[in-house]
């Protein structure tokens, strides 16, 4: 089992109405890597990053088996950075700051070590990036999961349609599936999606969950209700990660495996929530993860013989 | 098993982006009527109506088991209505008008014949007449539920206040719930709420599910995603009745069936909007019932054994 996770490595202001964090580490690519790693070694990433960006970071990475050799750093540069600012209902934020830096020059060369890999999870990015890293594998991976923003949906429409018609499941949240879709109703939206090319659809809801279409099925994982959501910075992608996590981590890509999987991906992406950036992403342990899935069990398990 | 149900029987009209219905019948009592009928016989309707609403509405409810002694009628006033217009997204309405008519006069009195009833639906009114009708009760309900609306939160405080020291269920939607305890947070809200004396407090969140909370458990039952909401009035009120029907059904007031009683509240719910007024609720038969309670147990169920 291996996996090649393609994104951004990144800093981040963030603030939030519970504080401001200056220049932490985030990054679609960093979120995925912290969450897979707990899944499935090797975890092969690709990404680039200036000279700003801590080597400590990437060693930590190493030491969870994440191999970091498709990690381009460009001496002469800074790392991309991101700093927005968090409504009170955290389900919508204001970005202050884009500074593109080295990801303005971000062309991945696939490592040859990372031929082979059975996983590819596609962090949003330009299509044609996405696209160009398909197009590298000699191996089609066996599963492909892509997200992607309702910017390029404005900027790169044909582009992401052409990748679309590549990958096996596009993972979105709701206003971005309504925007590709041109449909309200997100049952219409998955399924006008599904004739794009991918075979599956993830909507992400944030805080009201997410739904998994295939053919004419549909699954709904919740999030955990929580006393308070910190930082939803990379909730997403952390969500990303255990859903490709499992998957890798089974080599069963069933839907009812899928099933499990966006329920890990919920459960990994409750812990991100509860502080800021990846810090406790850092600090979880197999207990604690396992502990969460039995909550959502918990929360959504009920006794349909009594009806 | 016998179910008390007090609240409003009435005329409603409604437009949605689908189309205009004049006039139907609407009414909380009316909709928690008709849902709760199919799982539990006799229902004991406590209403006031005008001498405009059609006798055979009331003939359809008795045929189906739902006793009328307690339905006021007042010969020389017309019926509560109410008209709204819902927005593109379903899940916000204008209320265009809201004639009291009847309802001005409503002080239930609850006939002899109801006594020693085991659970009392007390719909959204005034809180004091929610008051006077546990008051009216010689023997207390096994089963207290409440529903109320912001509008009370507003104008009768300290009596909604009195009366949710009576009842063991509060249903409230998501907004409700945040203004009734100033917080945020909807495990918060809860809390708070449940101090206030509801034993269980249900947050409804229209198309993203609804919450029930029991001291520190929560359990999550999820909307069916629908290709299409036609008509989002009464699903609140349809909710509730499948929720106290499957309750006064099995008699059985554990979290645990309560569980299911929020799933079958919300499968009945799931036929409440599929077309204007009652229209959908009047066709459903049990096998209807049972298909998509199977359906929500399909949307749900994951195999946690995998993880």
């Amino acid at each position: 089992m291996s996996l090649i996770v393609v994104g951004t490595m990144a800093f981040d202001t963030i603030e939030t109405p519970f504080g401001k964090a200056e220049k932490i580490i985030g990054g679609s690519a960093t979120y995925v890597a912290w969450c897979a790693s707990n899944f499935v070694k090797p975890v092969y990433q690709v990404s680039i990053v200036g000279n700003d960006f801590p080597k400590e970071e990437l060693e930590q990475l190493n030491a969870r088996g994440v191999e970091t050799e498709g990690v381009e750093i460009i001496m002469d540069k800074k790392s991309f950075f991101w700093a927005g600012k968090y409504h009170l209902d955290m389900n919508s934020r204001d970005t202050l700051v884009t500074d593109l830096n080295v990801l303005a020059d971000f062309d991945p060369k696939i490592p040859e070590s990372y031929q082979g890999a059975e996983f590819l999870m596609l962090g949003n990015l330009v299509p044609k990036i996405q696209q160009a890293v398909i197009e590298q594998l000699r191996v089609r991976p066996k599963l492909i999961v892509l997200d992607t923003m309702n910017f390029w949906m404005e900027d790169a429409l044909d582009d992401l349609k052409e990748v679309l018609k590549r990958v096996d499941v596009l993972m979105v949240n709701d206003s971005e599936a309504r925007q590709l879709s041109d449909e309200f109703s997100l049952v219409k939206a998955a399924r006008k999606i599904m004739a794009m090319g991918p075979k599956y659809v993830i909507i992400k809801k944030g805080e009201h969950g997410a739904l998994l279409f295939y053919k004419d099925q549909v699954f709904f994982a919740p999030a955990l209700p929580l006393e308070d959501v910190f930082d939803p910075t990379g909730a997403g992608d952390t969500f990303a990660g255990g859903f490709i996590g499992h998957l890798a981590k089974t080599k069963d890509i069933s839907f009812n495996n899928m099933k499990t999987a966006i329920i890990v991906g919920s459960a990994m992406a409750s812990f991100c929530v509860e502080k800021f950036g990846t810090e406790r992403l850092k600090e979880i342990t197999k207990e604690d993860i396992d502990k969460r899935l039995a909550q959502f069990r918990e929360l959504v398990n009920f006794d349909i013989e009594l009806v």
